[in-house]
């Protein structure tokens, strides 16, 4: 079994109030599959242009990651400029450039796919339904969104809640996407709406996981010097899926288990700039922090 | 060894954005002192005014708790009324009327202190400063407050705040006691100055404690209808404090626990409004919720 990642890549120009970092490695799929690529296989679909740094290519195929679907076309690759506030909590976009990712419909090799499982990560749902409509695994499906999303296209939105098994959602845009103020009446309410499995990030208080047989909650592994807080829940994403897909079987155990290393990957993530920081940890960094969650949270 | 609870007493008026409640059941030592009596003996310090109504001492002396150190003076009762937003996440004051409180200096019966842990719930730290002098209890001492004491008598809480193990704050005023964005940070720089245990509470999304030798965190407990949050932190404050309180002897574990069960009562008090309901639930309530709090965040 090995997990396919969908969503974009992307050159971040991260602007903190302390540090500026730019052209950084970023996008969704990129963030979630390194992250993933501690845990499983895994093959990334997504696009950049032709100015895309070939050393964040090394980085990609030095986690074993599957790039055959990472699509080069002419142009340049997606820009994404933003600038923190003060408690690096809220990001605000200065500047946005489509550029390759402009009318891209993805070319996907045969090899990707099959046996897997699907996380389309943070990206147009037009063109998540897309994907998965050409993928067509045989396992699970996940898909995160964002804020604008909910604005733009909620009617696609909706229709992929419909077929997918695990939908991440920030708590802003589950209480946005549901209007409801109370998160566990928010995760019943987009559960409900086909999804089955609800999974809300709270950032820095932690997720809460909801579905008809389990509620899960979990708060953030605590992070002292917090850098930058970009990808953080495509990471999530990424650890969460990975943890799922080099698992045998699924069951509750696994799900709560699964939930706990998406949080400390993302405890990872925040603690550098640009996705390819993930790739210089190593497992026993994993497994080191995972004991000290436990040891944090038991009682 | 009993838990002796210091702070006000008041009757509260709620108006939430569905319903209003005049005169209820409330002030920080009642909702502690309520929370509190689940778990250990408990002995109460503050005051009220004739007005006070006969069926709240009732209420407090079902629970067994030591009222001998409720003053009640000529004049009315302290009064506070406030309006939560549609979120019943900010509480904006409305009115308050000091009246019984204004220059009260309890009168404290010789029988209350002793063998005792003591717990100063929210109230001016110069009265706190002026009933742990009284007091000297034998064992442990927590300290709750404010954002208004930390903007009034930044002076009188620093001078507290060496003499007391435990001290207990949300995590709006943590940064701003503080001055640090990162909780961690700010939970690190409290205990520096002198309290040793540090408990921020996080509402909704749970507590952090930091001392030295350990550092815990726990997500709330899920409540499905929050109706009132006032009293949240008091009844925190007060079950932690208990729970403690009646245990032979303190390690970590019974720490660890201490906040869960904190955090339980917590998700009584929210659930209704007025701190009498706090009387209303059992026993078996509270081992009904600690039982599902260990699966909600089992991993």
């Amino acid at each position: 079994m090995k997990l396919v990642v969908a969503g974009s890549a992307a050159l971040d120009t991260i602007r903190t109030p302390r540090e500026v970092h730019e052209d950084t490695l970023g996008g969704s799929s990129v963030y979630a599959s390194l992250s993933a690529s501690f845990f499983s296989r895994v093959a990334l679909i997504s696009v950049v242009g032709e100015d895309f740094p070939r050393k964040y290519l090394k980085v990609l195929r030095k986690r074993n990651i599957d790039i055959s679907g990472l699509n080069m076309l002419p142009g340049r690759t997606f820009r994404w400029e933003a600038a923190y506030d003060g408690n690096l909590e809220h990001a605000r976009t200065i500047r946005t450039e489509i550029n390759v990712f402009d009318g891209f419909t993805p070319s996907i090799p045969y090899t990707v796919g099959g046996n897997s499982n699907l996380l389309l990560a943070n990206i147009d749902p037009g063109l998540q339904n897309y994907i998965l409509k050409k993928i067509k695994p045989s396992g699970l499906v996940a898909c995160d969104t964002m804020n604008l999303w909910i604005e733009r296209d909620l009617k696609g939105l909706l229709k992929l809640l419909k077929k997918i098994d695990i939908f991440l959602i920030n708590d802003a845009e589950a209480r946005q996407l549901s209007g409801e103020k109370n998160l566990m009446d928010a995760a019943r309410y987009i559960s409900s709406k086909g999804a089955g499995m609800t999974v809300i990030k709270k950032g820095e208080h932690g997720v809460l996981f909801f579905n008809k047989g389990l509620c899960f909650t979990s708060p953030a592994y605590l992070v002292g010097k917090v850098k930058d807080p970009t990808g953080a829940g495509d990471t999530f994403a990424g650890g969460m899926m990975g943890y799922i897909t080099g698992k045998k079987k699924i069951d509750t155990g696994v799900l709560r288990r699964a939930l706990v290393h998406g949080s400390i990957m993302a405890s990872f993530a925040v603690e550098r700039f640009s996705a390819d920081s993930l790739a210089r940890i190593g497992p026993e960094d994993i497994r080191g922090r995972y004991k000290e969650f436990r040891e944090l949270t038991r009682f």
